[in-house]
């Protein structure tokens, strides 16, 4: 029976790096639609949504038969837990993967103000780099991995801020920046969200390797105890 | 022991009520905040946030306990990863509080745009409404009260569209008016923001008026197969 539960946790497991991959995905994508002007890319993403938003539901349900199967310990409801907020979180990802693909074609035709170009391109590399590490420390069960991704998150945010700043004196600066200029500061608000999230998901990361530990002894508990009985 | 779950169930959902009460109060005071420039009450719903934070934690902790005491039906497990989520979603309904509340601090000294003020009047209304049915369909489980939260949500997606262009045609016609334009489409945001999580716990609360219906049946089917064996 225990080995059965395994067997789901293990399933549960490879289904959200699955998901995580087509979130991933999405983010990369969407932001290379952004930077290259890529519509019929940007068009694909918002159409590919949907299937991050099933995956959602099935997971949710996985998550379920996991918890019926048995009565799990404590440490192993945690880290289902853990899965259901990372379910949750990875399908938010997709929402902004969407958003930052509709900006694209919102860019269309648009000239982009070339001054704050190289932060969101700075941007758009950490936040990448954030999503892909926080599920690399995912499936590692890596949590050095996972603090790495919580120590970006502020200079996500202050880019974000820097961003806002310059493009609010681009905008200052010519009045029909404004309609550009603003699109380029919610595809920065979108970036900054995706962060936040991935680091929702680091957070989840060095919570689940510190579990292990914690439920491996709670396990050896349990085994004593049942000895014992 | 059946007796003893259900009385987790019930803590675990006067908790939650409690949490939604603070986190409709950060909603409603930060507009209150943001429409009376009101600094001192933006203040305060910044500081008192650490409330809602700390509220969550203790609620997916009485989440496990409620989980591990027994093997919960699948109609139960449910309703339990719904509060899970509602928990969640609550938590970030405080976080958009903090948002506006920072707002109405950015917008200290500035003069707002009147063009676009009636219609933020409009959705700020709109959004308390949402907040405050979809916890009162919570509360007493009422899938009706639910469904008029989900219909309500079209709306203020429009009316933060219509601001947003609004606004736009603002900063167009003046540059200093694109700092406090800004502003205010990030309380538009916002609160479409918020109206979306609404959103999210009208669909638990549509959900769990459904499942208790499926529970009891569950219950019973429950029952018949324990009074079988």
């Amino acid at each position: 029976m225990i080995r059965h539960f395994e067997q789901h946790l293990q399933e549960l497991k490879s289904r959200l790096i699955k998901m995580g991959s087509l979130a991933e995905d999405s983010i990369n994508r969407s932001i290379q639609a952004v930077l290259n002007k890529d519509y019929e890319l940007a068009k694909t993403i918002i159409e590919e949504d949907t299937r991050i938003n099933e995956m959602e539901i099935e997971i949710d349900q996985a998550i379920i038969d996991a918890l019926a199967l048995q009565q799990p310990v404590a440490s192993d409801l945690r880290l289902i837990l853990a899965a259901s907020k990372i379910n949750n979180d990875l399908e938010r990802i997709g929402d902004h993967g969407v958003n930052l693909a509709e900006s694209a074609l919102a860019l269309r035709g648009k000239d982009l103000p070339e001054s704050s170009l190289d932060d969101i391109k700075r941007m758009c590399q950490l936040t990448k780099r954030m999503v892909g590490d926080a599920l690399d420390g995912f499936i590692h069960a890596d949590a050095n991995l996972g603090e790495a991704v919580l120590l970006m998150d502020d200079s996500v945010d202050n880019l974000n801020r820097k961003i806002t700043k310059e493009l609010m004196e681009v905008m200052k600066s010519n009045p029909t920046n404004i309609e550009p200029s603003l699109e380029l500061i919610r595809v920065s608000r979108n970036l900054e969200r995706v962060a936040d999230l991935s680091t929702n998901i680091a957070e989840e990361v060095v919570f689940i390797a510190k579990a292990r530990v914690v439920k491996h002894h709670a396990s050896d508990d349990l085994a004593t105890k049942q000895t014992e009985s």
